[in-house]
């Protein structure tokens, strides 16, 4: 376990869920679970019991024995009893003791407008609700924390209510006193102030749970942390109700590496990239590629002035080791860049052009000529390794394409019906394949592999996992040209190829082309 | 033209041009910098002159009085001097003042060790740069601001250097100094000491440029200019290398709604949520619909606790009025899906639909099935018209297709045929047509206008001039589907019209459809 010095509470599982799209089943949540723990956060807010039946089921399964955690301690979430309920009586507290989890956090309001105008009730029943269900659960050997929703706002309106609220929770034996900014309108000095004021009046440890409504979320809780909160809440990729809740990778990454705060288990920050890339996917998310400290591009350079001074020393460009939160330095090939960029991306490729400058360049030149003309390299590694590999004087064609067709017929009663035929000599034997698909390019790879599966049966393993199209408006006086990217999968790795043409069939057939070549790297020429 | 005492300073299309994925058009760029003159920005940094063909050519363009601003004055970004070069011999400077814009925006290392280690020069000569080059561009007539690159991270080094370098541009004639976190590593504590520091130690005005490394870049911002900057850097949805740079309309949205200052022209404010989602789609990005102020999402509510609270009082679970930045409180397919804009939309095409409540409800339930399986009417507004014409029974439809057929043929040489034949009946006459393109969309188009135009002679003039593919990935279960959006011009209007479909051609076919049919509002049939 974690020392309790510090709090890193994740409500990824609670809170984060309220984001419009996800929908976890129980199995996603104990995975979810999982991930979280191997990232080392000290607390797992798991659900709210009794309020929704498939928390219910996480809390008792976990209970049961599915859910081993080596760092966090598992967390139940629920309400303070209802006004005018004795605590022993209210079926939603007692749902929380059947959770099974040491720690439970409570929410209470703690604006005075939502508790009489929401709420409708009065403070003082507000406050015997709070510290009623704290002292209930804690005679029931529980730890306790309480979210104080609407706390920012609720100090606009009156400065010490929120106070006594805190007081009175820590009086019936709360561990933690937790201000929300619930509807994520605050910025950080507004934060700060308020966090250091309340810290020299309420008797409590204080937390920091924080929306990003205005864009600060993140910033809201280091500044909470600065002011003297010892407990932050957020979610994996900051998933959650609007625009999100604090992201909790971004949260630990600055407390971490700019804070000097070790909040984390040793070991556990280079797990950081991985985790929130897999929560991504059991989400059903894209990861943001731009992400701060996990995005794929979050260390990503583009400009051949910063590719240069990266050969130099990597921290002038980078404001921190990559290799710290797991993940990892890319280049990007574009027109800004030069030979620093070419030269470090080979070098990530895993191929070996420093004594061969003369092909470093060909290969700027070569990108240099297709990126005026509407390619880009810069996410289509695949497609510039083989530029490379062909400039290094490497075998990457292993079949020629003599010809192909497509043809997209609507006929009269609506069907679409799209065929492909291709003419190619693989193994020294000449192959007509014609395929449909659901369309031209479908058709087009469907009978591009057919063709050459009989030489090369490794093909029929490749998958078209995604495909993009992209219009580029033609320079002064010359046509519109086509840019597709194509994103192919053998079900080990995944590589992205690119093509380019006035013609949006022949665009996609080059990047096919390309993906195929690629899938057949390492293959030496087969006779039939 | 805005108010001179807090500048609002844009950056989307130089450096936020560097995110990866991003290749603005001349004609995009162009397009880019009205729709951050319509949100009311007061500058807008265009790129760099000399160093990228494509930027040479926008300022061209733009001097040559394609660009008309309101609000915006633009800008034109570059070095300083090489060292040892003398300035007006300085080609890249030079080609700064071939730019024509009244403002230019130098950028110069205040580092002492990017000063050494990646310019290989003295400190003393760097300095020297900077005054060159700023009292040469003011003997000019240009007004100059001076971008110093890793200020913060220099700081660390050396507190003095930057604030020389700062006064340097100052003695020399810069207006403003701007202290860039060029690496992102910042939090918004430390920018505030280092701002309150230098802002008492130098003599220039400040300005702010920041990077979201840590996912603070907004807060950093903000918290600059409380502590004394007024002037801030940043970009359209916060594009930009890495994780981005600062995202102006949070920034915005920070200043005017959370901060107090003025600092849009009056009425520009609504404009940022439609102005953000043009800027995505112009950039071919999907825009993040977690957003802060502008995304679909922002506030978006799925808690059933709040949904409740939300009708009591809007306020209490929302930061803000989302009115105020043109966003909608509702949860809608898109902005165009609900009664109200509808109607709003109808009025502004100028058809009628106050009277027929009918008609509106019909409208939007179209839209809003269709939106589900891809559609989107946003950037589609003759699709829009037509599908209101039908519903009011309008006749919209002046000809009838019987099928269509489409051939790409790769030959043997490499060339490249593609072929279309359509089949029509228009004016009770059934036509048959056939013509070659240079891709299939375009055979389609003319085999199509060649077909209707004996009766229709008008469309012979209709030209195709912006073609559009996004690939849409699919709901669970389902598979992508293509959308494509067609501008066309019969060269005193421009019309945008959309398909959607899982076949590319089939998508391109429906919207190449409904910009005849456009195009054809208006005319009666005709027999033959």
């Amino acid at each position: 376990m974690q020392s309790d010095e510090f709090h890193v509470f994740d409500t990824t599982l609670r809170d984060g869920a309220q984001r419009e799209g996800i929908t976890y089943s129980v199995a996603d949540k104990l995975a979810v679970a999982r991930l979280l723990d191997q990232f080392g956060v000290g607390f797992i807010e798991g659900g709210w019991p009794g309020a929704l039946p498939k928390d219910t089921e996480f809390f008792a399964r976990a209970a049961d024995g599915e859910l081993k955690l080596q760092h966090a301690t598992l967390v139940a979430f629920g309400s303070t009893r209802k006004a005018g309920v004795k605590v022993e009586d209210d079926r939603q507290v007692r749902a929380l003791l059947d959770a099974r989890t040491q720690v439970i956090c409570l929410v209470a309001k703690s604006s005075v407008w939502h508790v009489s105008d929401a709420l409708h009730t009065t403070l003082e029943e507000n406050l015997a609700m709070v510290h009623d269900t704290v002292a209930f659960l804690r005679a029931e050997g529980r730890r306790v924390f309480v979210d104080c929703e609407h706390f920012f706002d609720g100090y606009k309106l009156d400065r010490d209510y929120g106070v006594r609220l805190l007081d009175t929770a820590a009086a019936a034996g709360a561990d933690v006193g937790v201000l929300c900014d619930t509807n994520g309108g605050m910025l950080p000095m507004g934060v700060h102030d308020v966090v250091s004021d309340v810290s020299r009046r309420a008797g409590i440890r204080l937390g920091i749970h924080t929306q990003d409504d205005t864009g600060c979320a993140v910033a809201n809780t280091l500044a909470a942390v600065d002011a003297g909160a010892t407990h932050v809440q957020g979610t994996a990729n900051g998933y959650g109700e609007r625009a999100g809740n604090a992201n909790l990778f971004s949260v630990v990454g600055g407390l971490v590496t700019k804070m000097g705060r070790d909040v984390l288990p040793d070991g556990c920050l280079p797990e950081m990239q991985r985790v929130a890339h897999a929560i991504a996917e059991i989400a059903n998310l894209a990861p943001d590629t731009h992400a701060p400290y996990v995005g794929a591009a979050a260390f990503a350079h583009k400009a051949g002035l910063h590719a240069s001074a990266i050969k130099v020393a990597p921290l002038m460009y980078n404001h921190l080791d990559p290799a710290v939160v797991g993940n990892d330095q890319r280049i990007l090939v574009t027109e800004m860049a030069g030979r620093a960029s070419v030269e470090l991306k080979s070098a990530e490729l895993g191929v070996d052009v420093t004594s061969r400058p003369d092909v470093v360049s060909k290969v700027v030149a070569r990108v240099k000529d297709r990126e005026a003309a509407g390619w880009s390299y810069e996410a289509a590694d695949a497609s510039f390794e083989l530029l490379l590999r062909d400039e290094l004087g490497e075998r990457t064609d292993l079949f020629a394409v003599e010809s192909y067709r497509v043809i997209v017929d609507r006929r009269e009663d609506g069907a679409m019906v799209s065929e492909a035929t291709v003419k190619v000599v693989a193994g020294g034997e000449r192959v007509i394949s014609t395929e449909e698909g659901n369309g031209p390019v479908n058709a087009l790879d469907r009978a591009l592999r057919k063709a050459l599966s009989k030489v090369y049966p490794r093909l029929a393993q490749l998958e078209l996992t995604d495909y993009k199209v992209r219009i580029m408006p033609g320079k002064a006086g010359t046509d519109a040209v086509t840019r597709v990217l194509i994103e192919t999968s053998d079900h080990t790795r995944e590589w992205t190829t690119v093509g380019v043409h006035g013609n949006v069939i022949e665009a996609s057939w080059l990047a096919l082309h390309d993906a195929v070549r690629y899938g057949l790297l390492g293959e030496s020429e087969t006779a039939s």
